[in-house]
Parts: C-alpha cells; structure tokens; sequence
C-alpha cells in the first residue's frame, strides 16, 4: 500500500517542532516527511516517479507522531483484568496470578493477547515488549494482527529450562519481520543463583542483552540483600549479566551504586507507574535517572495490574509521580515524557527504525484528533498530548505501513467481537 | 422527547448490582428502570398508557449509569490548557494565571466555558461545581449548551463585594433549572478577615452552605497557621463559616480536628488528584476521611491545572494515589471511587435528584461502552470502570433528558468548531 497523508502537523520527534506538510508511506517505509511544496521534484528525487497512492489522507491539521512503544507488558494477562483488585504485589502474584496461570495454554494465550494487542491499538501503541507464557503462539497473534513485538524470555525456578529461550531466542528472531525475541528472566527473587548464571551464559554466548524485573518493590531489594548481601541490580552485575546490555523493567528502588550500574551498562530503565501506583508497590526516581542520563522507556505493565493498556495514562503519571515524589512541579517536563514513550522505548527495544519519523523509517505512525475539545487550544501540543491527551485522541494508529485502526474501527478482518468472546470464555472456564 | 432504551445492562449506583433490563426517560425525568418485563402493565400502572416514543435505542448490552459528578472546576480556564506548565502552585497563581485572567472579559468566558462543556460532555459528565470569574456569561453558555451546573462565588479580595455575591446568589438560583448558586470564596490566603466575617454573615442570612479551596498546600496551611495561630479549617470554623454546611476544595492537609470539624458540620471534601498531582500539592488522605465517614467527592479542577476535564483519570488516581500514600494496595476500592463521582458529588453539589437511575429522578444518564477491549472481559463492570475506563467509553451523555453528545458526535446544534475558533483567538489574542 502507498498512502498520502496531506494537510498534516508532524511531530516527527527529531526535535520538538511541528511542521506542517505531508508524509508518504510506501509499503511497509516513509518515504517522505516535508512541507510537500514542490512535489513533482521530489517525486523524480525520490524515484517515486510512477508511485500510484491506494490512499490519499486529508489530515485536516491533526497530528502525526511515532506509534508510541509500550517498552513492559504481558497482554496475555487480560484475562485477569478487574479479577483480583485491591491487593499487595506478592499476594496478588502468590495467590491469584501464579495459581490462574498453571491453568492457561497456549491457544489460550493467543486469543487473550490479541484482545490486549486491539487496547494497544487504541492507545496508539505500535510495538510492544512483551514477556509471558507461550512466546510462539503470542508471535502467532502479533503477526496475524500485525502487532510489532519484542518478545522475552520470562524465566524462572518453575518454567521451561534455558534451552528452550536459546531455541526460542533463535527462531522467533527470524520468524517475521514483526517480530524480534531477547533473553530475560522474571526477576532475582523467582530465579535460583544457578539459573542466572545460566542466563548470563547464553547472553555471553550470543553477545546478547537481558532483561528482567529488578527492583519493583522494597520488600524484593531488602530480601536480595539478606540473600545475598547486594542490591538486585549488584548481584546481577557480579554475575555479568549486563556486559551485552539490556534493562530492567519497574526500577523502582534503584540506590546511587545501581544507577551507576544502569549507567556504565548503557541499561535502559522501564518505569511502570500505572502498575507501581495500583500495587502500591512506590514511585521510581525518575529525575535520578534522567539527571544521570539513563535511558527511561515507559510500559503498561500487564492488564492484571494496570488494569488497562494505555500510554496516555502511563505518560501523565510518569511526570505526576515525579512532581509529587520531588515536591517540584518542574519535575520531567512534558518533551522528556514524549521522548520516553517514543525514543527511548524504541532505544530499549532494539528498534531503531521506528523512533522518529523521518525518510526511510519503518511506518509505525499515530493520528491524533487535535479537533476534540482536550487538545484546544492549541498552545502547546506536545503538552497538550502529555498532560490532557488520551486514547480518545487516537484516530489512527499504523504498524509496518497498515492501518489496523481508524476513527474508532479496528482492520475489517479481525473479528472483535469473537475475540471478546474468547476472553470471557476462557476466564469463565478457569474460575 | 421520551426514550426508550432497551437491551442496556444497568448500574443504578443504589447499589452495586447491575440489572439487565431497560430504563425510560420522559421528558427531563427517568420514569422507569428495571428488568423490561411485562411491559404493558408497567406502562398502565405509570400512566404512560399512550406514550409514544420519541427514539428507542437498543444499548446492545452497554451500560447506563449515572452521569459524573465534577464537583470542582473553573471551567473558563480552558484558554490557559498547556500556557504555563511544569511550575509550583504559587509562581503559577501569582505570574501567569492571576495577570493572564485579568485580561478576561465576560464574553471571552462565556465562549471559554462552552469548550470546557464539550469536555465533560466527552468524559461522561452531568453535572459541574464551577467558580469563575463573570457567573451570569457562565450560565448562559451552561443553559444554552444544556449542562448542568452549580456554580459558586469565588470572593477574594481583589474581586466584587459581598453584595454582588449576593445578587447572584438571588438571580442565579432561580434563573433556570439547569443552574444554581452557592455563597463561597477563593481561598483564606486570598481574603482579609473582614472578608471573611462578611461572607459568613451572608452565609447566616440565608442559611447556605459555603465553599472555598481549603488546604489544598503545606504553604498555604503554614501562613494561615502564621497569620491567625490555626488552620484554615479551624479559623474559618471559629467565623462560623460552615453553619449551615458546605465543603472545601482540595483538602490536601487536614488535620484530625480540621477533619472533626468538616463531620460536624457534614462538610464534603472535593478531591482534586489531578491537579494535586501537576501542581506537586500532594496527596489528600481520602482513607482518613472515609475511615471518619466525611462525604469525599471528586473534582477536575480547571483545565489550567491539570490539565483536562476527564472524571477516569480522577478516579485512578483517587484510588491510586491513596493506595501510594498509605503503602497498601487495598486503599479505597473501585466501589467507593465510583460512588464519589455520582452520589458523593451529588450530595456536595446539593443535587439530590441527579445522584442515582431511579423513577422520578432527572435523567442525568451516561452509556458506557463496553464493546472495547478495555472493558473485556466483563470479570467486574465498576472495577472495569475505575481501574480501565476511559473517555473513549462514553457513547453517550444525557442531561436533562437531552442527548447531548452521542457515538463521538456533539449535540448538532453545537458549533464546535466555532467554539475552538474562539478558543484559540482568545488566547492568541492575550499573549
């Protein structure tokens, strides 16, 4: 498909300006982000010379934008979602989480991540980092559905051994353009000190980064610490987890030494405020870490603990809970949260071709409706998307050059409504 | 117009249950809510024996529910969306809000007030608290637009004088069915005592409840405290502010006594988490004042400060931001937020026939889509609603009866793109 979108604003993200012009998708790449003047030139310089759009978009002065990337999830957890509420992290874990998912399946998993990867579409979400269960058949869903997906391995004392994300890390990493998988580990307090040497092995043997859950609580720090007389994040860089890079996803209880860590590593923090806030589990520091220059990329966390798949609400707490946490209504200004959910989450997800929209970039690209009465006026858009935007906004939302959503319908060949279906179905059937 | 909706799941906020069934709106009033059946006698036994329906609308298994409650807004405010972010409360009051309002006119508020309105209509709102600066242009843009509104005097010592409150308290109260009007000021940092004294002398004339942002930061606590050697609450208390009831705004810090006096006099606290958060006021204690039986309920605080008018964010972060303050995942559950954004808000605004879905009550009437993946599955409607929900939810908002924002489209006799117009001509015209 070649689509046109003309009388846009564009915040490609390379810097804060909006220009006004067009930009040209052909296939799955932007071909052209300008003012669109002197077209026919750009044509022939281009070589786009006999290009015939399918598409031609009156963007009537919204907005186009990177898709935003949502850098932690686990979208098979819809299922869950508004089950077990108004709980504490590890009895919620203990009691609810791990005992309804000993009985989930693979096809299982399938339907429940596609109903999560339609809520992405809504929030404008273009790629997702996703650990969970059965990674072949969430590849399966993503690539159906046209999702982008970064999986990672999830392991711990009770799942499959290492070998089998040494088999996975090599197939789903050339199954589909779509698709890409890294190594991870569910966290320090569900891994045995033997498995994370393991781990550290495979990273070594592929040059390969990890990621995992560090520091989500103070109750896992404090129990690292009387295990083995170190923080998480210094633990696992005794180990040499982090030599090939990587991140952690939470963050929430990083001391001066762990951040030094995260910096010499080049790790990538990915904060989960809606998640933190619903758990109670605390608020990260994110001034820190954006003063000590460590790359913050944001994530939904799962539906379970969310309970929903949407970064206008992750992008509003991230500088909320900063404001509060530093008592400092200057804290992460607005184009910091942008860049969060943008930029950096493609830096820490490897995909470097979906971070800005420029020439040559993959077409993972948002529409947002600035004509709704939460983005008037327009004194400032890139605050107005931060501090008053939401999923109401979203009037487009591209992957890999298609439009899987428009003006509040889903692609014509998903079936909504069976999928809805299917996620009653299975949480009944395992109640 | 009488409207029949039918094949509507149904939360009535009487209590939690969610009936199936159908309710009925003649004219301004709900006449009917209940399972559908039978529906011949039912009509006989209402005399409605020769209705005849206007529109019948077939919810296709979505939810109605009471309208949202915004009990605290200065809805004009629109103009300043995204002017001056990312700055502490005082600085932000004194140099850009304070000079910038000054230039306003009655004219440019009334136009300014008509977005704010498409706002909430967007987010399920019925019914707003408003203190702003010219009440008579705010109310004719309320009856023009068809929204439901209680406004309050904002005294201060800059402003008009007592008697001028009183007029409007006299004309406003009776102008229209939409619209009322309570005695309240700015805030105790913003009026002398003589002020003060007066206000309450007009609040003992009529016997009216009074309003006024209480509390809302350590500072202004801290002066008041320096000024007359007690808290806000306390001094107004000792002027016999709250006689005859009323509420604060914010209420960030109370103390124990400052809450006894607000059970004493059953004063409500508006909750403004929104704005708390932006502006780095901090958290209010909402357990502490449920846990003393205070009536909390919720409002968006103006667009200025927060910076959108959406009753879903609030409600997460009520409940979010408590569950952070008290380091417990089970603070303040879906259930009690939900009661706080219609019944509580009811109560505070003196609203008592917009509080619940019953015969005889005003149709005050939202519909919820659940047809969206983040509604799915259906484990739990109100925790779906607080946890989840978002404005993309609303498929339908009635005040009055009136069906005034439908499907994604305004009332036809809007003209919103008029009212964006203005917005930005407004504002690009005060710079």
């Amino acid at each position: 498909m070649n689509i046109r979108f003309y009388n846009a604003r564009i915040l490609t993200m390379q810097d804060d300006k909006i220009t006004e012009g067009e930009l040209w998708v052909q296939n799955e790449r932007i071909r052209y982000v300008g003012d669109g003047k002197d077209t026919d030139g750009v044509y022939e310089k281009l070589s786009l010379g006999s290009i015939v759009w399918d598409r031609e978009i009156d963007c009537r002065g919204n907005l186009l934008m990177p898709g935003f990337k949502d850098a932690h999830t686990h979208s098979g957890m819809t299922f869950l979602r508004s089950y077990a509420d108004d709980l504490p992290l590890q009895d919620w874990l203990n009691n609810q989480v791990f005992p309804m998912e000993a009985k989930l399946d693979g096809e299982m998993i399938y339907h429940l991540t596609k109903l999560a990867i339609l809520e992405y579409l809504t929030s404008g979400i273009t790629a997702i980092f996703d650990m969970y269960l059965t990674p072949e058949t969430i590849a399966q869903a993503c690539v159906e559905m046209g999702m982008r997906c970064v999986q990672v391995s999830g392991e711990n004392n009770f799942g499959p051994a290492t070998a089998v994300t040494e088999e996975r890390f090599l197939k789903l990493n050339k199954m589909d353009p779509l698709l890409s998988f890294f190594i991870g580990f569910h966290a320090e307090y569900t891994c045995s000190k033997e498995l994370l040497e393991e781990i550290a092995a495979l990273s070594h043997k592929y040059k390969a980064p990890v990621y995992a859950h560090i520091s989500e609580t103070k109750t896992e720090v404090e129990e690292c610490k009387e295990r083995y007389g170190m923080s998480p994040v210094k633990l696992l860089d005794s180990l040499g987890m982090f030599e090939y890079g990587g991140g952690g996803y939470h963050c929430v209880y990083l001391d001066e030494e762990d951040m030094e860590i995260f910096k010499k590593h080049d790790l990538s923090v990915v904060t989960n405020p809606g998640s933190n806030t619903k758990l109670a589990s605390g608020i990260a520091p994110i001034s820190d870490y954006l003063r000590k220059g460590i790359n913050v990329a944001i994530g939904t966390d799962g539906p379970a603990s969310n309970n929903c798949l949407d970064m206008f609400r992750e992008m509003f707490l991230v500088t909320g809970l900063a404001k509060l946490r530093e008592q400092d209504a200057s804290a992460v200004d607005a184009w910091e949260v942008l860049k969060m959910a943008t930029v950096n989450g493609s830096k820490a997800m490897n995909l470097p071709d979906t971070d800005v929209l420029a020439a040559g970039k993959l077409a993972d690209i948002i529409m947002i409706d600035l004509q709704q009465p939460n983005m008037q006026p327009l004194n400032h858009i890139a605050r107005n998307l931060v501090y008053s935007g939401s999923k109401q906004n979203v009037k487009m939302t591209m992957i890999q050059g298609r439009i899987l959503y428009e003006d509040g319908r889903f692609a014509k060949e998903y079936d909504t409504e069976g999928i809805y279906r299917k996620a009653n179905e299975i949480i009944n059937g395992l109640r």
